[in-house]
């Protein structure tokens, strides 16, 4: 689809039906674009979109699809523009269509503990609806200021509670969508169960806005736990940590939702980042750090249990070293040296940045190999090695000491062959977008390429919904 | 597809093929077909096959598919033959996949907390492999000893853990799969998180068979619990219901695994058909009972709280009575009163079972009115309800007390009106096959059900993979 020449040639007309649709408020075009609907957070992709449009319900999206389908222009859905691989980012020529007006919280149910929103509520403003009616949406990111439900929906978004609660897939009990030819298609179902026919919601689930575009969805929520625990745990290195996870998750059954490791790199680049404001809660220089944190529901309970499990896993031999959190402060400076990286990382630019899947048991090879490819390559390079570990996911941050798309992609290169030689995924939890467009072949078959092609051609055949995301040869 | 005429035209050589494939052993053709191949569990559903063929390994399911689908033949894979609703009946002069030849547990990953097997592993064999290394496969049902994983997967089996643990899907962390045209899709990953591209492995989670043969999987472990509670409650009404799940839920953090309803219908005729052997654990006549069950750690601080849980639910007035089992004979008595039913159901033939889902709210008013409308046609009839309410999954089996096809589509009528009235899903988790066929309409939009045949054209468009289940138009 040659977006940008048809765009062109039915513009007027087009414009004209978008406003009647959404009244001519929520159109703008070409050169009435604003700058944010260009590009994305990290400044790394950037298009000429011809028209952005704000719909404010499931019919007007329906409706702006068919007559930008009709034209034969592209259609991208956006959210909350947090995406770092470009899959909010529009063909030139193409149409943003904003979900940001759509932000209402329809209902929160609890006799079903589900609550009911439309796909541009921004995460946080979900959680807090649920926080207030007693319940916990356990989905949470650190964008989540900004991230939408939609968004999260589209992209499968996982986050630091994934071990215990899943990814937003797994909260998503009934969804609405608009396919490319404009239907919309609905199952707002409460309940966990339903096996009538196929689960067309799945594959909506983390297809980056290419087979449909999420309207409204409703979400499964838990009571709120009422007590926490976190713990930061120094480790003489990585080998007892699968042992440690698995006693611990067995220990406190049901409770661990975050195990999150954090190289020496990254331990004593960010606690020591925080040296006036705190001290290090504990010393750097061990090989690797864990934060971990259990949510129940009695506080005396738990903290005995929390202590318990500490002190077993510490004479086993598990753990060199422990702190446990005795305030609010404490966790959130515990949560601040593994969470709030941005405004560190913006000094060592230009960076590279992966968020790679692999088995828990491979992951020091693949922190040994990788550092090794790269250093090679950039001798000077800073590397940041931390992830969701109890889900198979780990982060690597390089900092690249010159813009050189070359030798950047030689990083790629490094990282990517790593995974694909340890049979791990390219994308945990960020997507593909265009990005990783070019590497999804490194941890995906042929035969899964065929079958993601299929399935595509099948819901869109016309390629309108945002082509050139995701699969290499459909641009 | 008529494949019946096609399968004869060509059988000699396709005989020969198959024979060639799978060595002359393990293929059965026309009248040298056992009649448990032909027909299901409950004896409800037949046809006449033409083949019946036993693959050993993906190879070779892939090149029966193959040689089948030149020959235009369709192909039913059959796991453990304990489906309920005609999904693993051939068509007649169709061919069955029998995977009971793949039964290897290929791999038990602690570091991962993985296990690795083939698609005909009976379930109750891959727990027991789990178990052997400390850790719990938490899918459960009663067919256990029979159903396969991959039969699980293909209708993305539920059980009695959903609460806590979810379905099949919530388990599969990597899928093989045979296509339609013979092609192997593999991803058999090992960690919780892939975003690279479409997520088709939870397309072909509850397809029936109808997009591809499930070959192999990786499946999600967790550490075995090592403590157990169980109580049986009675309830002065339905009302309480939502906020007890909710109370428990969150007093009982991460660890209610089980919270399963019973009417006193069911109650009183399955507790009082056990009297000879053990007194009820409550008496009969409450309007409700619930059996809950905890998986936990700690025995005595799990008891502990266990009894405050439960203590506290009583003083606000949710529950009228609880008895907590005291040993392991108390547990499985409890349990049987709930699971144990396919005996004492025997004497009431003919009989009909539904498997719904809907909002927790609705349950009272779909008890009412399907009650009322069933005895208006079947005066006499003996009416049960039970179901595993945390999930939205309601059970009901009605006595019929005589073979009328036109009475029993009556009460088919009924009970999904009832269902379609209140947003709910005509299966929960059986299934469609074919016996629901004619009514995924009351639950899923025209809009939806077009989706879902455009999906089966593009993975299968000659409808050669267990034709005639899921749609109803696609026979």
């Amino acid at each position: 689809v040659n977006s940008d020449q048809v765009g062109r040639t039915g513009s007027s007309d087009l414009l004209a039906s978008l406003q009647s649709i959404v009244g001519g408020a929520n159109v703008f075009s070409h050169d009435g674009i604003e700058e944010r609907y260009c590009t994305d957070v990290l400044r790394k992709h950037s298009s000429r979109p011809a028209y952005v449009v704000r719909p404010a319900d499931t019919q007007q999206v329906s409706a702006v699809v068919k007559v930008a389908a009709d034209a034969g222009v592209t259609i991208t859905a956006l959210g909350g523009r947090t995406g770092v691989v470009g899959g909010g980012i529009s063909p030139d020529g193409g149409l943003i269509l904003s979900l940001e007006r759509m932000t209402r919280v329809l209902e929160v149910d609890a006799a079903s503990m589900t609550m009911t929103v439309e796909a541009g509520v921004p995460l946080q403003i979900a959680q807090e609806s649920a926080d207030a009616h007693g319940f916990i949406l356990p989905l949470d990111l650190g964008a989540r200021g900004s991230a939408t439900i939609g968004g999260n929906i589209a992209t499968n978004a996982g986050g630091v509670r994934v071990l215990r609660w899943g990814m937003a897939r797994d909260m998503v009990l009934g969804l609405e969508a608009v396919l490319a030819d404009g239907t919309v298609v609905s199952s707002l179902s409460k309940s966990l169960k339903d096996n009538a026919g196929y689960h067309w919601k799945d594959l909506l689930v983390g297809s980056e806005g290419t087979l449909g575009i999420i309207t409204r969805a409703v979400l499964r929520l838990r009571p709120r736990p009422s007590s926490t625990q976190t713990a930061l745990l120094a480790l003489r290195s990585f080998e007892p940590v699968p042992e440690l996870l698995r006693k611990l998750e067995g220990r406190f059954a049901g409770q661990l939702s975050s195990f999150e490791l954090m190289w020496n790199d990254l331990y004593e680049f960010s606690s020591g980042a925080r040296l006036q404001v705190r001290p290090r809660p504990l010393p750097a220089g061990s090989p690797l750090y864990v934060l971990i944190e259990t949510l129940g529901s009695d506080a005396v309970r738990d903290l005995e249990l929390f202590q318990t499990g500490l002190e077993e896993a510490q004479e086993s031999g598990l753990i060199e070293d422990a702190v446990i959190a005795q305030s609010e402060r404490d966790r959130t400076h515990f949560w601040d040296i593994r969470d709030d990286l941005s405004e560190l990382f913006r000094p060592l630019f230009p960076l590279a940045a992966f968020d790679i899947s692999l088995s828990l048991a491979d992951m020091p090879a693949f922190v040994e190999r990788t550092r090794a490819g790269i250093l090679h390559e950039f001798p000077d390079s800073q590397l940041f090695y931390y992830g969701h570990a109890g889900d198979g996911n780990l982060h690597l941050i390089a900092s690249l000491d010159r813009n050189d798309p070359e030798a950047e992609s030689k990083v790629d290169m490094t990282v990517y062959s790593c995974v694909r030689a340890l049979g791990g995924s390219i994308s945990a939890e960020h997507g593909i977008g265009t990005a990783k467009r070019e590497f999804i072949g490194f941890t995906r078959t042929p035969q899964e390429l065929r079958l993601m092609r299929s399935i595509k051609q099948a819901l869109d055949p016309r390629n309108i919904l945002n082509p050139g995301k995701v699969l290499p040869d459909l641009q």
